[in-house]
């Protein structure tokens, strides 16, 4: 339907949604590319640019309605649809992700959280209680499963994401510090924390060298 | 000292410097740009034009010294140095942050956890006890911070991260779903998981589109 878009642009989109949600919040409901661009702090012609990938939203000499243009990014990113996601690992980090009140208002709804540890199966997350690991083929079967965010470690990601896959789950977003090797037409959002820390020191190392 | 490297290299390295240490873990100390090339699923050329931001690391015929060439790349991204970490926020996310051993290996220290709730503040999460977040401005006097990690609710973050630029703090791990605007020699790296499921769906709506 529409024509590759690049991942530059993909990554700018959310940004602009959650700039639209906030300033819809705040009651402002026409904005020009030029203030848009002064308060997210990229450049109007950046920003007309990226939403001419999308037939330009129709900007009039007053600007774009904020309502419109946020509903328009949204459903190009899917967020008019639901998308249920199982966590599998139920670490602190799992159990931030089910307890997160944010997804569930785009749309991402926290439907299962697995863990193999005996003391963690049973408790209560929010509103999930965790499973046993070994009934996850079970509930795939189940249930419907748009999305696997893994948090487990890297030892044993691939192997989960791989039976995964094998029962149908084709979408993973991966906090395990590794690169999952899955069918061409699985779709995968790593987030390596690891990974984030060392943009941030070398940024830190390479800003301080400049002085 | 070094050239400017751009963004798109810096966000790769972190990823090379991941694949090197395991490759040192299995035991592999010498690798070609080609075989580097396929475990990485990146273009060989895209290798070396990005090392030869950095000198090209002296590859020989035979390839390049995985111990060296880690090295130098965790030189290039501050991993010869220390980075003490402060955590604002002892929720799920900031307790994952907290309790996460990867982090120290590679020269982060986690080294205090705040927090405003009164339930929280005094509790154990792994080394460390959840801190009175009124206690921040003394810590941070008697104590060496290099980065702030900000698991904060959007509300609260701009502000927290605002006291801390004033006391001196100026690199900020934001995991607020909000841009903080922080004076222009502060370094920010945004971790915004919303955002990141927002492209994991677009990539889901987009790829079921296509068939």
């Amino acid at each position: 339907m529409e024509k590759k878009i690049s991942t530059a642009v993909v990554r700018r989109l959310p940004r602009y949604y959650r700039y639209l949600s906030e300033l819809l919040e705040n009651g402002i409901d026409r904005i020009s590319s030029q203030e848009l661009s002064r308060a997210m702090n990229v450049t109007a012609s950046q920003i007309r640019q990226d939403f001419n990938n999308f037939g330009g939203f129709g900007q009039q000499g007053y600007g774009y309605s904020v309502e419109v243009l946020k509903e328009e990014i949204g459903r190009i990113l899917g967020l008019d649809q639901q998308f249920r996601v199982i966590i599998l690992g139920a670490g602190n980090l799992g159990q931030a992700l089910a307890g997160y009140g944010g997804f569930a208002r785009r749309g991402f709804i926290m439907s299962a959280l697995f863990d193999v540890n005996p003391e963690k199966i049973g408790q209560k997350v929010g509103d999930l209680v965790v499973r046993d690991m070994k009934d996850l083929a079970r509930y795939v079967r189940e249930n419907t499963v748009h999305i696997a965010a893994l948090t487990l470690p890297k030892a044993k990601a691939p192997e989960v994401a791989k039976t995964l896959t094998d029962m149908g789950v084709h979408a993973f977003w991966n906090f395990a510090a590794t690169d999952l090797k899955l069918p061409s037409d699985a779709v995968v959002e790593n987030v390596h924390l690891a990974e984030s820390l060392m943009r941030l020191s070398y940024n830190i190392v390479n800003q301080s060298r400049d002085e």
